[in-house]
């Protein structure tokens, strides 16, 4: 009897660390996750010099995701009916990690490199329905 | 001398190989990526609907990511300022893919379901920049 005391206490302690532990695993995904920085920016192109733009862009993006382990996407599609109007999902893993992102060279090169061919520039903060929403 | 020639002979040919594969490892990427369908659904919500409007469109994004291979993103954003503006950004494997979508029954519940929600909707056909781009 005195052992199956012993056992019950013992799973009871087992339940009790479970429950805990998963409910610290939540927290942490979810504060992590409302840390991340996500913006839609919409931006008008120079049709001129649009293929200059997508070259200045594509070496941006590319080099940001390579090189920066908070860059977690940029998603830059352009309007097929508009082709000189692009929108692009930026997702940032915190604020600090888009603080960095532009203090970088390759950010900088970019921005310096299309200062005239941006027509218009809005960046619209959001909050996504599903932080952890991929792309397969 | 006889074998050395062989030998070369064999290392040419799996070069040949290795070349010719290459190529069409690269072709088939391109042709793939090229039907992919990629798609910004920007749409204004009812206020006093909103909650209501969110579970639905939660709900069928989560059920077509789960059921449907070719559903490759659904990412849902709300504007911070305006929240009841929200834009999807939508990538199908291709158009087969997107037609089969509107078939499922998830997707007609939530078109069904949120009729009388939805006070704006556009649909924007894009071109990505980079087609293989992903979320880290």
């Amino acid at each position: 009897m005195k052992t199956a005391n012993k056992n019950q206490s013992i799973i009871h302690k087992s339940v009790f660390m479970m429950v805990l532990l998963t409910l610290f695993v939540n927290l942490k995904v979810t504060a992590q996750d409302t840390k991340q920085m996500v913006r839609l920016a919409k931006l008008t192109i120079d049709s001129i010099q649009l293929e200059s733009y997508k070259m200045f862009l594509k070496e941006e993006i590319e080099a940001s995701i390579k090189l920066e382990a908070g860059v977690l996407t940029l998603y830059a599609t352009f309007e097929k009916n508009k082709p000189t109007h692009l929108t692009i999902l930026e997702i940032y893993a915190d604020k600090n990690a888009y603080e960095k992102h532009i203090q970088t060279p390759h950010f900088k090169k970019y921005k310096i490199g299309t200062n005239g061919m941006v027509k218009a520039l809005e960046l619209v903060e959001t909050v996504p329905l599903i932080y952890d929403m991929k792309i397969k």
